[in-house]
């Protein structure tokens, strides 16, 4: 097992045709991999534009698919051919009529190494997931890859520091975000204001420096209708320093991540033996 | 109730006499009332240098005192002169016999509004708690004062997001974090390098951001023996961007916080509608 490993986050932006969106896809990651990434993120849902400023795509559904199914298949083929993990953003599942915000993980081998659906579904203006997604029942995945312990979160998953947590409670050593956030525009913003770009980086920032674990976030970029998804696609190391970052244009991001630094640093820390599981029974406590 | 509140932090260094540190903490208590602060917080035990750095203080526990008892009586007059919520940064309280590292928070009229015992306790070279407190058994607490609903957790407690949580979950709209927290001299420190105080920022720049809480800081400063504490009190908006933050040296820090804009800012992003409580069992189970 490489460590220190290469990560590759591939930030795009995404046009109304999903034969286009997988080709560029495809051409990014293969792009992360000629530069030495051994693992590469997708952003959130990469294939199409985000169906979920409206409540009611009907032909986002007609386009949900299996999985394992066409798209996955395309990655594997991908995956095995460069020898990469490569986290497939995620996909619009359609399990048996059932559909969810599904992360795949592929192994170099092309194998399916596992598959997260996301946990928490958000329910706003332009961000209508609730009408599409069935909350996450997968609950958060680690995954043993040959490249390190990863754990596939996707975007909303991010203001949720009890997901990071149980993440590196079960040993992953890098958190993973594909994700679509973007800044709303003036004709529908609320009078709510505030650095939102800053305000999402912090979050994850936090689970960097409370559970002294790698943690990237894959952002798409560009405009779509109401929406301008900001990229600022980062990867912070277990001390939270972040080690590199993007503008709001496409991008393929490298960077190098020593994984062998997480569990020293988690042992010097001491956070998780000090935790204190008897007190926090009202996090688990439905209300 | 007056909102927006005036915030003020006392980021001080301590002499080896507890009557010099006490003289001092009043008079810049006095200095942030007068330059206009409601709230005004001191750091964790000022009342003596960080008699933690060593395993075996007995002289310490010599001077450990009962709440109410006469250092809460000179922080309750000093409150009820000054109308203002004074948290008493943390006091080494003895109960009957059994220590804790407890935080006093005091009213306008004097009155001792509520107390709360830190709740996870580092065991560390330098950091060596476990010798001195035991586990605090008040749960987190969150505490109404004419001034807001706040939250005073205490430095270790600033790495667990789920104390955090809590407290958000609770209401609490500032969340404070009276801390003693240095970088270790070079004859101590281990093989493991980073920005401990970005790390320690980010930490609860995250709480700031995943709860939609103002969250302040206020470390001790000055070198006592083989710590240097870093000063670096800050305070946060609930969008998580800095609105002030010192140096090394001491000061008295003011920010002005718009209690009104959590709620607010709560209710647009909805983290807590969407928290998924049945998916957190592994957070409170003791392993």
């Amino acid at each position: 097992m490489p460590r220190p490993i290469a990560l590759g986050l591939v930030q795009m932006s995404m046009t109304s045709e999903p034969a286009e969106n997988i080709t560029k896809a495809l051409a990014m990651v293969e792009d992360a991999a000629g530069k030495g990434a051994q693992i590469v993120v997708l952003p959130e849902l990469f294939q199409s534009r985000y169906f979920c400023q409206r409540p009611d795509d009907a032909f986002a559904f007609e386009r949900s698919e299996s999985i394992p199914g066409p798209t996955t298949e395309k990655l594997s083929e991908l995956a095995r051919r460069l020898k990469i993990v490569l986290v497939g953003g995620s996909l619009f599942e359609n399990a048996g009529g059932k559909h969810f915000n599904t992360s795949v993980v592929m192994g170099p081998d092309g194998e399916i190494i596992g598959t997260y659906r996301k946990t928490h579904i958000p329910e706003d203006a332009l961000y209508h997931e609730q009408r599409y997604f069935a909350p996450g029942d997968t609950g958060i995945k680690v995954f043993d890859t040959p490249f390190g312990r990863i754990a596939p979160l996707i975007c909303f998953d991010q203001w949720y520091p009890e997901a990071a947590r149980i993440a590196a409670l079960q040993g992953a050593e890098l958190i993973l975000y594909p994700t679509a956030i973007g800044a709303v525009d003036a004709a529908v913003e609320e009078n709510i204001t505030g650095d939102w770009e800053q305000m999402w980086r912090n979050a994850m920032l936090g689970h960097a420096a409370c559970n002294n674990v790698y943690v990237a976030a894959v952002n798409r970029c560009g405009t779509e209708d109401h929406l301008r998804f900001w990229g600022g696609s980062f990867v912070a190391n277990p001390s939270s320093a972040i080690l590199a970052r993007t503008g709001d244009e496409e991008a393929v991001l490298l960077a190098q991540c020593d994984l062998d630094k997480v569990r020293p640093l988690q042992d010097a820390w001491r956070f998780f033996e000090n935790r204190r599981s008897d007190m926090y029974g009202a996090l688990a406590v439905s209300e």
